[in-house]
């Protein structure tokens, strides 16, 4: 089936990844309809949705997706907590990004039922981009039951 | 089966949902002996239980189940950490309850060996409500070996 | 197969037991290594590895693996941000060990892709001691697609 709806490529082995483009250092971005389409074009009715990704400066959760407040709160509490300038060792300069995925994750894994993403209500996946501006990939697996 | 142990819902699908009712604002909820029930009437012997909670101001832990002090020392931190009064847009006043689930995380994997989850022996699954009182729900997938 | 790349105990329903020894109070190990080999002993070529820590004060990330620089910054980062000692009730003196755990989280679940874990080309997997030194064990489960 062709991957129309995103910009996925896909391996022999039925992995999707699928490639973002972020624009600010710290920028939370909402990929469930993304990840649903991959959910949809794999034909999977029921079973689990892994997502990963695979660097070491972005992670990824879900939180909510229905007002862009809360995701711009979580961005400025985050940095807050985690401050970019600070008694770090680390020569590039991005120490508070590494910090910052140990705390948030690299993975989720969702359920999957009757061929959608079993979110709730107000739950989206959210790619948290800790180091940007940068090209990133996100890694799908999709277990089927 | 009758889920005589739990007040769990199932779905033709396998997945069970698991009702709770907090009372506090932030509350973490020993839910092991409920996850255990479910476990023990899906009949598994050996696979992967999947713990996920489908709310934005709640999440799961795995943490010390034998002191309660542990989970009271838990709340004040998280608290302190994120305070529930700040510099936050959301008009809606619980930032503090988003940012804390992207913390701690919404889902949980346990390992099930001979029909038990295979927790350490200190270990116990805590949901964590961060804008209680509430009705919740905890939904969990059992996949077999 | 012998286990001779690592110490890992095996059980009879294929769970794989590593035993590790820390020596700090704070302190990440890289044990990517030592699962790598699991996942090339248990002759997996695609799947999912799930990684889990059965204690309260220890945890497991992923994130940098190549300057240590960064491993170093992340241990004082989460020692300042819960600090060892506080306004805490739990007698035994380690509750900031249990709440770095919460937030660092007590499995990762990583691809197996063409038998090789599928990280990122900067990641590796870190065994996260809050509360050493210690023996410690570490839970690897392989599920073959």
């Amino acid at each position: 089936m062709a991957s129309s709806g995103t910009n996925a490529r896909r391996d022999p082995s039925g992995l999707a990844t699928l490639a973002l483009r972020t624009s600010r250092r710290t920028e939370l971005i909402n990929i469930t309809s993304e990840i649903q389409t991959l959910v949809t074009e794999a034909g999977c009715s029921s079973g689990v949705c892994h997502i990963y990704v695979p660097h070491t400066t972005a992670g990824v959760i879900i939180n909510e997706g229905y007002d862009p407040d809360v995701v711009r709160d979580m961005e400025l509490a985050l940095d807050r907590l985690i401050p970019h300038k600070g008694d770090y060792r680390h020569a590039e300069g991005n120490s508070d990004s590494h910090i910052k995925v140990a705390l948030v994750g690299t993975s989720q894994s969702v359920f999957i039922e009757h061929g959608r993403l079993g979110l709730g209500r107000w739950q989206a996946i959210f790619f948290c981009e800790f180091d940007g501006p940068r090209k990133r990939d996100v890694r799908v697996k999709i277990v089927a039951d």
